[in-house]
Protein backbone atom coordinates (compact mmCIF):
# COMPACT_ATOMS: atom_id res chain seq x y z
CA UNK A 1 0.00 0.00 0.00
CA UNK A 2 1.39 3.96 -0.41
CA UNK A 3 1.91 6.03 2.31
CA UNK A 4 -0.63 8.22 1.16
CA UNK A 5 -3.34 5.33 1.01
CA UNK A 6 -2.07 3.82 4.53
CA UNK A 7 -2.27 7.18 6.21
CA UNK A 8 -6.10 7.77 5.41
CA UNK A 9 -6.94 4.53 6.22
CA UNK A 10 -4.70 5.09 9.31
CA UNK A 11 -6.60 7.93 10.32
CA UNK A 12 -10.05 6.69 9.69
CA UNK A 13 -9.41 3.25 11.70
CA UNK A 14 -7.74 5.52 14.91
CA UNK A 15 -10.82 7.53 14.64
CA UNK A 16 -12.64 4.89 14.83
CA UNK A 17 -11.41 3.71 17.94
CA UNK A 18 -11.20 6.71 20.04
CA UNK A 19 -14.77 7.30 18.79
CA UNK A 20 -16.09 3.89 19.82
CA UNK A 21 -14.24 4.32 23.05
CA UNK A 22 -16.51 7.88 23.69
CA UNK A 23 -19.44 6.99 22.44
CA UNK A 24 -20.66 5.73 25.93
CA UNK A 25 -19.56 8.37 28.09
CA UNK A 26 -21.60 10.97 29.80
CA UNK A 27 -23.41 13.53 27.72
CA UNK A 28 -21.96 16.53 28.98
CA UNK A 29 -20.25 19.33 26.90
CA UNK A 30 -16.43 18.30 28.16
CA UNK A 31 -17.11 14.98 26.26
CA UNK A 32 -18.46 16.43 23.01
CA UNK A 33 -15.12 19.04 23.16
CA UNK A 34 -12.97 15.91 23.45
CA UNK A 35 -14.91 14.44 20.41
CA UNK A 36 -14.49 17.58 18.32
CA UNK A 37 -10.81 17.99 19.75
CA UNK A 38 -10.33 13.95 18.57
CA UNK A 39 -11.46 14.47 14.79
CA UNK A 40 -9.61 15.23 12.05
CA UNK A 41 -5.96 15.86 11.78
CA UNK A 42 -2.93 13.80 9.62
CA UNK A 43 -2.69 11.19 12.55
CA UNK A 44 1.25 10.66 11.44
CA UNK A 45 1.98 9.84 15.35
CA UNK A 46 -1.17 7.34 14.74
CA UNK A 47 0.54 5.70 11.92
CA UNK A 48 3.34 5.37 12.86
CA UNK A 49 2.88 3.24 15.96
CA UNK A 50 0.00 0.94 13.35
CA UNK A 51 3.30 0.74 10.84
CA UNK A 52 5.86 -0.12 13.02
CA UNK A 53 3.72 -2.62 14.76
CA UNK A 54 2.78 -4.33 11.32
CA UNK A 55 6.59 -4.28 10.85
CA UNK A 56 7.06 -6.24 14.27
CA UNK A 57 4.47 -8.88 12.83
CA UNK A 58 1.88 -7.53 16.09
CA UNK A 59 -1.91 -7.30 14.25
CA UNK A 60 -3.21 -4.26 13.69
CA UNK A 61 -6.15 -4.67 16.05
CA UNK A 62 -3.96 -5.47 19.04
CA UNK A 63 -1.88 -2.28 18.15
CA UNK A 64 -4.60 -0.14 18.18
CA UNK A 65 -5.16 1.51 21.12
CA UNK A 66 -1.81 2.51 21.22
CA UNK A 67 -2.41 4.53 17.91
CA UNK A 68 -5.35 5.65 19.48
CA UNK A 69 -3.65 6.85 22.78
CA UNK A 70 -0.85 8.71 21.23
CA UNK A 71 -2.83 10.90 19.23
CA UNK A 72 -5.38 11.41 22.31
CA UNK A 73 -2.14 12.86 23.57
CA UNK A 74 -1.44 14.92 20.87
CA UNK A 75 -4.98 16.60 20.91
CA UNK A 76 -4.79 17.18 24.46
CA UNK A 77 -1.40 19.22 23.64
CA UNK A 78 -3.15 21.09 21.09
CA UNK A 79 -5.95 21.68 23.09
CA UNK A 80 -3.62 23.19 25.64
CA UNK A 81 -1.32 24.99 23.70
CA UNK A 82 -4.12 26.77 21.84
CA UNK A 83 -5.60 28.38 24.97
CA UNK A 84 -5.55 32.05 25.33
CA UNK A 85 -2.82 31.62 27.86
CA UNK A 86 -0.49 29.94 25.22
CA UNK A 87 -0.62 30.54 22.03
CA UNK A 88 -3.51 31.90 21.59
CA UNK A 89 -4.87 30.67 18.58
CA UNK A 90 -8.48 30.52 17.36
CA UNK A 91 -7.92 28.11 14.21
CA UNK A 92 -6.85 24.28 14.22
CA UNK A 93 -7.33 21.70 11.61
CA UNK A 94 -9.45 24.38 10.18
CA UNK A 95 -12.49 24.76 12.66
CA UNK A 96 -12.68 27.21 15.95
CA UNK A 97 -10.24 25.99 18.27
CA UNK A 98 -12.10 24.09 21.96
CA UNK A 99 -12.10 27.70 24.00
CA UNK A 100 -13.62 29.45 21.18
CA UNK A 101 -16.54 27.03 20.36
CA UNK A 102 -16.92 26.33 23.91
CA UNK A 103 -15.17 28.13 26.58
CA UNK A 104 -11.35 28.45 28.36
CA UNK A 105 -12.58 26.18 31.34
CA UNK A 106 -14.16 23.60 29.05
CA UNK A 107 -11.30 23.33 27.32
CA UNK A 108 -8.95 22.76 29.99
CA UNK A 109 -11.13 20.16 31.20
CA UNK A 110 -11.64 18.61 27.83
CA UNK A 111 -7.65 18.62 27.37
CA UNK A 112 -6.88 17.00 31.03
CA UNK A 113 -9.63 14.33 29.84
CA UNK A 114 -7.88 13.46 26.79
CA UNK A 115 -4.40 13.12 28.80
CA UNK A 116 -6.41 10.71 30.96
CA UNK A 117 -7.34 8.93 28.12
CA UNK A 118 -4.50 8.39 26.19
CA UNK A 119 -3.14 6.28 29.82
CA UNK A 120 -6.75 4.66 29.64
CA UNK A 121 -6.39 3.48 26.09
CA UNK A 122 -3.09 2.16 26.59
CA UNK A 123 -4.17 0.29 29.87
CA UNK A 124 -5.95 -2.32 27.05
CA UNK A 125 -5.57 -6.14 26.91
CA UNK A 126 -4.72 -6.21 23.28
CA UNK A 127 -1.27 -4.27 24.12
CA UNK A 128 1.67 -5.95 24.74
CA UNK A 129 4.10 -4.53 27.56
CA UNK A 130 2.03 -2.03 28.71
CA UNK A 131 3.64 -0.82 31.30
CA UNK A 132 6.81 0.01 29.20
CA UNK A 133 4.08 1.79 27.09
CA UNK A 134 2.96 4.00 29.69
CA UNK A 135 6.02 4.67 31.24
CA UNK A 136 7.34 5.82 27.48
CA UNK A 137 4.89 8.11 27.10
CA UNK A 138 4.54 9.55 30.29
CA UNK A 139 7.92 10.32 29.84
CA UNK A 140 7.83 11.70 26.81
CA UNK A 141 4.86 13.96 27.62
CA UNK A 142 5.80 15.34 30.61
CA UNK A 143 8.18 17.57 32.37
CA UNK A 144 10.89 15.62 30.56
CA UNK A 145 9.66 15.47 26.80
CA UNK A 146 7.00 17.59 25.76
CA UNK A 147 5.89 20.12 28.31
CA UNK A 148 9.45 20.63 28.76
CA UNK A 149 9.25 22.05 25.44
CA UNK A 150 6.20 23.92 25.74
CA UNK A 151 7.48 25.56 28.62
CA UNK A 152 11.10 26.08 26.86
CA UNK A 153 8.94 27.83 23.79
CA UNK A 154 7.23 30.02 26.55
CA UNK A 155 10.39 30.86 27.86
CA UNK A 156 11.91 32.18 24.35
CA UNK A 157 9.02 34.49 23.36
CA UNK A 158 10.32 36.61 26.57
CA UNK A 159 13.69 35.67 26.67
CA UNK A 160 16.21 38.61 26.41
CA UNK A 161 17.99 37.38 22.81
CA UNK A 162 16.57 34.57 20.27
CA UNK A 163 17.69 30.87 21.25
CA UNK A 164 20.08 29.41 19.55
CA UNK A 165 20.29 26.46 16.85
CA UNK A 166 21.15 24.29 19.67
CA UNK A 167 18.49 25.21 21.87
CA UNK A 168 16.00 25.05 19.46
CA UNK A 169 16.54 21.58 18.83
CA UNK A 170 16.25 20.80 22.39
CA UNK A 171 12.99 22.43 22.81
CA UNK A 172 11.79 20.56 19.08
CA UNK A 173 13.45 17.47 20.58
CA UNK A 174 10.66 17.66 23.43
CA UNK A 175 7.98 19.76 22.24
CA UNK A 176 7.49 17.27 19.36
CA UNK A 177 10.26 14.95 19.03
CA UNK A 178 9.68 12.89 22.10
CA UNK A 179 5.55 11.79 21.02
CA UNK A 180 7.26 11.06 17.58
CA UNK A 181 9.88 8.90 18.61
CA UNK A 182 7.55 6.74 20.97
CA UNK A 183 4.93 6.75 18.33
CA UNK A 184 7.43 5.15 15.79
CA UNK A 185 9.15 3.19 18.26
CA UNK A 186 5.62 1.75 20.13
CA UNK A 187 5.66 -1.36 17.28
CA UNK A 188 8.99 -2.41 18.88
CA UNK A 189 8.20 -2.05 22.03
CA UNK A 190 4.97 -3.95 22.16
CA UNK A 191 6.53 -6.64 20.36
CA UNK A 192 9.65 -6.82 22.96
CA UNK A 193 12.30 -5.99 20.07
CA UNK A 194 15.19 -3.70 19.68
CA UNK A 195 14.16 -0.56 19.41
CA UNK A 196 17.21 1.10 18.09
CA UNK A 197 16.80 1.61 14.71
CA UNK A 198 13.32 3.09 14.82
CA UNK A 199 15.02 5.22 17.46
CA UNK A 200 17.06 6.61 15.42
CA UNK A 201 14.86 7.12 12.70
CA UNK A 202 12.34 8.85 14.74
CA UNK A 203 15.13 11.23 16.36
CA UNK A 204 15.55 12.52 12.56
CA UNK A 205 11.88 12.71 11.20
CA UNK A 206 11.25 14.60 14.30
CA UNK A 207 13.73 17.18 13.93
CA UNK A 208 12.95 16.96 10.10
CA UNK A 209 9.14 17.55 10.67
CA UNK A 210 10.05 20.66 12.94
CA UNK A 211 11.98 22.10 10.45
CA UNK A 212 9.46 22.03 7.61
CA UNK A 213 7.12 23.19 10.26
CA UNK A 214 9.01 26.37 10.37
CA UNK A 215 9.74 26.10 6.41
CA UNK A 216 5.40 25.84 6.18
CA UNK A 217 5.04 28.86 8.67
CA UNK A 218 6.95 30.97 6.03
CA UNK A 219 6.33 29.66 3.00
CA UNK A 220 2.58 27.95 3.16
CA UNK A 221 -0.48 28.62 2.89
CA UNK A 222 -2.97 29.23 5.70
CA UNK A 223 -6.26 28.10 4.43
CA UNK A 224 -4.62 24.43 3.52
CA UNK A 225 -2.64 24.43 6.98
CA UNK A 226 -5.95 24.60 8.67
CA UNK A 227 -3.95 27.23 11.27
CA UNK A 228 -2.45 30.63 11.63
CA UNK A 229 0.67 31.18 9.73
CA UNK A 230 3.69 33.44 9.35
CA UNK A 231 3.22 33.69 13.61
CA UNK A 232 6.90 33.27 14.47
CA UNK A 233 8.21 35.86 11.94
CA UNK A 234 5.85 38.33 13.34
CA UNK A 235 6.32 37.74 17.03
CA UNK A 236 10.19 37.84 16.15
CA UNK A 237 11.12 34.53 17.34
CA UNK A 238 14.54 32.23 16.38
CA UNK A 239 13.27 29.35 14.17
CA UNK A 240 15.30 27.20 12.05
CA UNK A 241 14.24 29.06 9.16
CA UNK A 242 15.74 32.55 10.87
CA UNK A 243 18.95 30.82 12.14
CA UNK A 244 19.77 28.93 8.92
CA UNK A 245 18.14 30.83 6.30
CA UNK A 246 15.28 28.90 3.66
CA UNK A 247 17.66 26.76 1.61
CA UNK A 248 20.06 25.93 4.08
CA UNK A 249 16.68 24.68 6.42
CA UNK A 250 15.49 22.84 3.73
CA UNK A 251 18.84 21.21 2.77
CA UNK A 252 19.26 20.52 6.84
CA UNK A 253 15.60 18.35 6.47
CA UNK A 254 16.30 16.59 3.44
CA UNK A 255 19.55 15.53 4.83
CA UNK A 256 17.84 14.31 8.59
CA UNK A 257 15.22 12.49 5.88
CA UNK A 258 18.05 10.56 4.52
CA UNK A 259 19.41 9.66 8.01
CA UNK A 260 16.05 8.31 8.74
CA UNK A 261 15.86 6.56 5.86
CA UNK A 262 19.08 4.99 6.41
CA UNK A 263 18.55 3.76 9.96
CA UNK A 264 15.93 1.47 9.36
CA UNK A 265 18.35 -0.38 6.81
CA UNK A 266 17.77 -3.38 9.04
CA UNK A 267 14.62 -4.01 8.03
CA UNK A 268 14.83 -4.18 4.31
CA UNK A 269 11.72 -3.62 2.26
CA UNK A 270 9.43 -3.71 5.29
CA UNK A 271 10.20 0.23 6.11
CA UNK A 272 9.33 0.99 2.59
CA UNK A 273 6.08 2.80 4.35
CA UNK A 274 7.98 4.26 7.05
CA UNK A 275 10.95 5.74 4.34
CA UNK A 276 7.83 7.38 2.75
CA UNK A 277 6.41 9.31 5.81
CA UNK A 278 9.58 10.52 6.24
CA UNK A 279 9.91 11.92 2.53
CA UNK A 280 6.07 13.32 2.95
CA UNK A 281 6.57 14.78 6.68
CA UNK A 282 9.16 17.78 4.29
CA UNK A 283 7.08 17.89 1.53
CA UNK A 284 3.20 18.66 3.41
CA UNK A 285 1.69 21.44 2.82
CA UNK A 286 0.05 20.94 6.41
CA UNK B 1 -0.03 4.56 65.95
CA UNK B 2 -2.90 7.14 66.33
CA UNK B 3 -4.36 8.28 63.11
CA UNK B 4 -3.24 11.62 63.22
CA UNK B 5 0.31 10.70 63.82
CA UNK B 6 -0.14 8.17 61.35
CA UNK B 7 -1.23 11.16 58.77
CA UNK B 8 1.46 13.68 59.83
CA UNK B 9 4.14 10.54 58.83
CA UNK B 10 2.60 9.87 55.84
CA UNK B 11 2.40 13.18 54.68
CA UNK B 12 6.04 13.81 55.35
CA UNK B 13 7.27 10.30 53.65
CA UNK B 14 4.47 11.36 50.29
CA UNK B 15 6.30 14.71 49.83
CA UNK B 16 9.74 13.12 50.17
CA UNK B 17 8.80 10.44 47.58
CA UNK B 18 7.38 13.39 45.14
CA UNK B 19 10.66 15.83 45.96
CA UNK B 20 13.30 12.91 45.12
CA UNK B 21 11.48 12.52 41.74
CA UNK B 22 11.54 15.96 40.91
CA UNK B 23 14.83 16.48 42.10
CA UNK B 24 16.91 15.64 38.80
CA UNK B 25 14.42 17.39 36.38
CA UNK B 26 15.09 20.56 34.18
CA UNK B 27 15.63 23.78 36.20
CA UNK B 28 12.78 25.31 34.62
CA UNK B 29 9.53 27.55 35.83
CA UNK B 30 7.45 24.89 35.43
CA UNK B 31 8.93 21.98 37.08
CA UNK B 32 9.44 24.91 40.44
CA UNK B 33 5.88 25.05 40.15
CA UNK B 34 5.09 21.44 40.62
CA UNK B 35 7.27 21.19 43.44
CA UNK B 36 5.47 24.25 44.88
CA UNK B 37 2.05 22.89 43.97
CA UNK B 38 3.23 19.35 45.74
CA UNK B 39 3.96 20.85 48.90
CA UNK B 40 1.78 20.89 52.22
CA UNK B 41 -2.19 19.49 51.95
CA UNK B 42 -3.75 17.00 54.43
CA UNK B 43 -2.47 14.22 52.23
CA UNK B 44 -5.27 11.99 53.11
CA UNK B 45 -5.41 10.32 49.12
CA UNK B 46 -1.79 9.24 49.87
CA UNK B 47 -2.41 8.22 53.57
CA UNK B 48 -5.39 6.25 52.23
CA UNK B 49 -3.50 4.32 50.08
CA UNK B 50 -0.39 3.57 52.70
CA UNK B 51 -2.95 2.35 55.26
CA UNK B 52 -4.61 0.18 53.07
CA UNK B 53 -1.75 -1.64 51.58
CA UNK B 54 -0.28 -2.21 54.92
CA UNK B 55 -3.72 -3.85 56.03
CA UNK B 56 -2.64 -6.11 52.97
CA UNK B 57 0.60 -6.84 54.31
CA UNK B 58 2.30 -4.71 51.96
CA UNK B 59 5.88 -2.54 53.01
CA UNK B 60 5.31 1.02 53.21
CA UNK B 61 8.34 1.41 50.55
CA UNK B 62 6.18 -0.75 48.28
CA UNK B 63 3.26 1.15 48.48
CA UNK B 64 4.79 4.64 47.97
CA UNK B 65 5.15 5.24 44.42
CA UNK B 66 1.22 4.70 44.55
CA UNK B 67 0.66 7.50 47.36
CA UNK B 68 2.76 9.50 45.48
CA UNK B 69 0.78 9.42 42.20
CA UNK B 70 -2.15 10.24 43.80
CA UNK B 71 -1.35 13.24 45.46
CA UNK B 72 0.17 14.29 41.98
CA UNK B 73 -2.91 13.31 40.42
CA UNK B 74 -5.31 15.21 43.34
CA UNK B 75 -2.26 18.30 42.91
CA UNK B 76 -3.03 18.59 39.22
CA UNK B 77 -6.42 18.89 39.79
CA UNK B 78 -6.41 21.36 42.29
CA UNK B 79 -4.08 23.73 39.81
CA UNK B 80 -6.10 23.37 37.55
CA UNK B 81 -9.52 24.05 39.48
CA UNK B 82 -8.06 27.44 40.73
CA UNK B 83 -7.35 28.77 37.22
CA UNK B 84 -8.97 32.28 36.61
CA UNK B 85 -11.42 30.33 34.10
CA UNK B 86 -12.42 27.73 36.42
CA UNK B 87 -13.10 28.60 40.08
CA UNK B 88 -10.47 31.39 39.90
CA UNK B 89 -9.01 30.90 43.73
CA UNK B 90 -6.24 33.14 44.86
CA UNK B 91 -5.23 31.45 47.49
CA UNK B 92 -4.51 27.44 48.07
CA UNK B 93 -2.86 26.02 51.22
CA UNK B 94 -2.49 29.12 52.71
CA UNK B 95 -0.40 30.44 49.89
CA UNK B 96 -1.43 32.17 46.68
CA UNK B 97 -2.32 29.57 43.62
CA UNK B 98 0.12 28.96 41.19
CA UNK B 99 -1.12 31.12 38.42
CA UNK B 100 -0.65 33.90 40.96
CA UNK B 101 3.13 33.45 42.04
CA UNK B 102 3.33 32.31 38.19
CA UNK B 103 1.69 33.02 35.68
CA UNK B 104 -1.68 30.96 33.96
CA UNK B 105 0.55 29.46 30.65
CA UNK B 106 2.64 27.95 33.48
CA UNK B 107 -0.31 26.68 35.83
CA UNK B 108 -1.51 25.01 32.78
CA UNK B 109 1.66 23.15 31.75
CA UNK B 110 2.58 22.71 35.65
CA UNK B 111 -0.91 20.87 35.94
CA UNK B 112 -0.45 18.99 32.80
CA UNK B 113 2.97 17.40 34.12
CA UNK B 114 1.71 16.94 37.57
CA UNK B 115 -1.05 14.29 36.04
CA UNK B 116 1.48 13.05 33.74
CA UNK B 117 4.00 12.18 36.70
CA UNK B 118 1.40 10.05 38.35
CA UNK B 119 0.49 7.69 35.63
CA UNK B 120 4.91 8.11 35.77
CA UNK B 121 5.01 7.17 39.07
CA UNK B 122 2.60 4.22 38.73
CA UNK B 123 4.88 2.53 36.56
CA UNK B 124 7.52 2.17 39.32
CA UNK B 125 8.24 -1.70 39.21
CA UNK B 126 8.17 -2.17 43.19
CA UNK B 127 3.82 -1.91 42.73
CA UNK B 128 2.06 -4.93 42.41
CA UNK B 129 -0.56 -5.14 39.39
CA UNK B 130 0.84 -1.67 37.80
CA UNK B 131 -1.67 -1.80 35.24
CA UNK B 132 -4.86 -2.50 37.44
CA UNK B 133 -3.85 0.26 39.38
CA UNK B 134 -3.35 2.74 36.22
CA UNK B 135 -6.12 1.77 34.30
CA UNK B 136 -8.18 2.38 37.81
CA UNK B 137 -6.77 5.64 38.08
CA UNK B 138 -7.33 6.57 34.43
CA UNK B 139 -11.24 5.54 35.11
CA UNK B 140 -11.35 7.70 38.68
CA UNK B 141 -9.95 10.60 37.19
CA UNK B 142 -11.28 11.23 33.58
CA UNK B 143 -14.21 12.33 31.57
CA UNK B 144 -16.59 9.39 33.98
CA UNK B 145 -14.98 10.07 37.15
CA UNK B 146 -12.99 13.49 38.51
CA UNK B 147 -13.72 15.68 35.19
CA UNK B 148 -17.01 15.00 34.69
CA UNK B 149 -17.66 15.66 38.21
CA UNK B 150 -15.76 19.22 37.52
CA UNK B 151 -17.49 19.70 34.56
CA UNK B 152 -21.15 19.11 36.22
CA UNK B 153 -20.02 21.76 38.77
CA UNK B 154 -19.29 24.07 36.29
CA UNK B 155 -22.84 23.40 34.44
CA UNK B 156 -24.44 23.71 37.61
CA UNK B 157 -22.96 27.42 37.90
CA UNK B 158 -24.88 28.78 35.04
CA UNK B 159 -28.16 25.85 35.47
CA UNK B 160 -31.49 27.35 35.73
CA UNK B 161 -32.47 25.30 38.83
CA UNK B 162 -30.48 24.49 41.79
CA UNK B 163 -29.20 21.08 41.46
CA UNK B 164 -31.20 18.69 43.30
CA UNK B 165 -29.55 16.41 45.87
CA UNK B 166 -29.13 13.42 43.67
CA UNK B 167 -27.79 15.50 41.22
CA UNK B 168 -24.92 16.29 44.07
CA UNK B 169 -24.17 13.45 45.02
CA UNK B 170 -23.57 11.98 41.46
CA UNK B 171 -21.18 15.10 41.35
CA UNK B 172 -19.23 14.72 44.43
CA UNK B 173 -19.06 10.89 43.49
CA UNK B 174 -17.37 12.26 40.46
CA UNK B 175 -15.59 15.37 41.89
CA UNK B 176 -13.92 13.92 44.67
CA UNK B 177 -15.53 10.44 45.75
CA UNK B 178 -13.79 8.58 42.59
CA UNK B 179 -10.36 9.56 43.65
CA UNK B 180 -10.95 8.89 47.55
CA UNK B 181 -12.44 5.12 46.31
CA UNK B 182 -9.20 5.01 43.85
CA UNK B 183 -6.90 5.76 47.16
CA UNK B 184 -8.92 3.10 49.73
CA UNK B 185 -8.65 0.29 47.27
CA UNK B 186 -5.21 0.90 46.08
CA UNK B 187 -3.43 -1.50 48.87
CA UNK B 188 -6.29 -3.89 48.10
CA UNK B 189 -5.21 -3.67 44.27
CA UNK B 190 -2.03 -4.13 44.71
CA UNK B 191 -2.15 -7.27 46.57
CA UNK B 192 -4.60 -8.93 44.42
CA UNK B 193 -7.21 -9.26 46.79
CA UNK B 194 -10.62 -8.33 47.29
CA UNK B 195 -11.48 -4.74 46.89
CA UNK B 196 -15.60 -4.85 48.45
CA UNK B 197 -15.04 -3.44 52.20
CA UNK B 198 -12.97 -0.85 51.60
CA UNK B 199 -14.94 0.17 48.19
CA UNK B 200 -17.72 0.52 50.50
CA UNK B 201 -15.28 1.51 53.00
CA UNK B 202 -14.43 5.07 50.61
CA UNK B 203 -17.76 5.39 49.10
CA UNK B 204 -19.68 6.59 52.77
CA UNK B 205 -16.15 8.37 53.17
CA UNK B 206 -16.13 10.24 49.88
CA UNK B 207 -19.78 11.60 50.73
CA UNK B 208 -19.10 12.41 54.18
CA UNK B 209 -15.64 14.18 53.31
CA UNK B 210 -18.06 16.25 50.81
CA UNK B 211 -20.71 16.76 52.99
CA UNK B 212 -18.03 18.20 55.90
CA UNK B 213 -16.45 20.46 53.19
CA UNK B 214 -19.84 21.99 52.30
CA UNK B 215 -20.51 22.03 56.19
CA UNK B 216 -16.89 23.65 56.33
CA UNK B 217 -17.54 26.48 54.16
CA UNK B 218 -20.36 27.35 56.04
CA UNK B 219 -19.20 27.55 59.26
CA UNK B 220 -15.28 26.97 58.63
CA UNK B 221 -12.37 29.84 59.69
CA UNK B 222 -10.63 30.76 56.00
CA UNK B 223 -7.48 31.61 58.15
CA UNK B 224 -7.49 27.64 59.39
CA UNK B 225 -8.71 26.41 55.93
CA UNK B 226 -6.13 28.34 54.04
CA UNK B 227 -8.32 28.67 51.38
CA UNK B 228 -11.26 30.92 50.38
CA UNK B 229 -14.63 29.83 52.15
CA UNK B 230 -18.34 31.08 51.98
CA UNK B 231 -18.22 30.98 48.40
CA UNK B 232 -21.00 28.56 47.59
CA UNK B 233 -23.76 29.98 49.62
CA UNK B 234 -22.64 33.81 47.63
CA UNK B 235 -22.51 31.85 44.10
CA UNK B 236 -26.21 30.40 45.39
CA UNK B 237 -25.00 27.32 44.45
CA UNK B 238 -26.93 23.91 46.12
CA UNK B 239 -24.72 22.26 48.71
CA UNK B 240 -25.46 19.40 51.13
CA UNK B 241 -25.96 22.26 53.43
CA UNK B 242 -28.46 24.40 51.18
CA UNK B 243 -30.69 21.54 50.61
CA UNK B 244 -30.40 19.54 54.49
CA UNK B 245 -29.95 22.37 56.64
CA UNK B 246 -26.82 22.46 58.85
CA UNK B 247 -28.31 20.04 61.30
CA UNK B 248 -29.47 17.62 59.23
CA UNK B 249 -26.27 17.74 57.11
CA UNK B 250 -24.00 17.10 59.89
CA UNK B 251 -26.47 13.71 61.28
CA UNK B 252 -25.96 12.89 57.50
CA UNK B 253 -21.97 12.76 58.06
CA UNK B 254 -22.01 11.10 61.17
CA UNK B 255 -24.38 8.32 59.84
CA UNK B 256 -22.30 7.62 56.77
CA UNK B 257 -19.01 7.68 58.70
CA UNK B 258 -20.59 5.00 60.47
CA UNK B 259 -21.49 2.95 57.29
CA UNK B 260 -18.37 3.68 56.74
CA UNK B 261 -16.61 1.77 59.77
CA UNK B 262 -18.97 -1.40 59.62
CA UNK B 263 -17.43 -1.75 55.84
CA UNK B 264 -14.69 -2.61 57.43
CA UNK B 265 -15.56 -5.53 59.93
CA UNK B 266 -13.89 -8.13 58.16
CA UNK B 267 -10.45 -6.48 58.64
CA UNK B 268 -10.98 -6.38 62.46
CA UNK B 269 -8.81 -4.45 64.58
CA UNK B 270 -6.69 -3.68 61.39
CA UNK B 271 -8.91 -1.11 60.43
CA UNK B 272 -8.77 0.76 63.38
CA UNK B 273 -6.42 3.63 62.23
CA UNK B 274 -9.04 3.54 58.98
CA UNK B 275 -11.81 3.75 60.75
CA UNK B 276 -10.39 6.74 63.04
CA UNK B 277 -9.47 8.52 59.56
CA UNK B 278 -12.97 8.52 58.69
CA UNK B 279 -14.35 10.30 61.84
CA UNK B 280 -11.53 13.04 61.18
CA UNK B 281 -12.72 13.69 57.98
CA UNK B 282 -15.75 15.00 59.33
CA UNK B 283 -14.12 16.70 62.26
CA UNK B 284 -11.52 18.44 60.67
CA UNK B 285 -10.98 22.30 60.25
CA UNK B 286 -9.73 22.35 56.77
Amino acid sequence: MSFTAALTAAAAAVEDHLMATLQARADVPVVHAMRYALRGGKRLRGFLVLESAAMHGVARADAMPAAAAIEALHAYSLVHDDLPCMDDDALRRGQPTLHVKWDEATAVLAGDALQTLAFELLCDARLGHRVELIAGLARASGAEGMVLGQALDIAAETAARPLTLEEIITLQAGKTGALISWAATAGAVMAGADTGPLSRYAQALGLAFQIADDVLDVTGDAAKAGKALHKDAAAGKATFVSLLGLDAARARATSLIEDACDALAPYGAKADTLKEAARFTIARDK
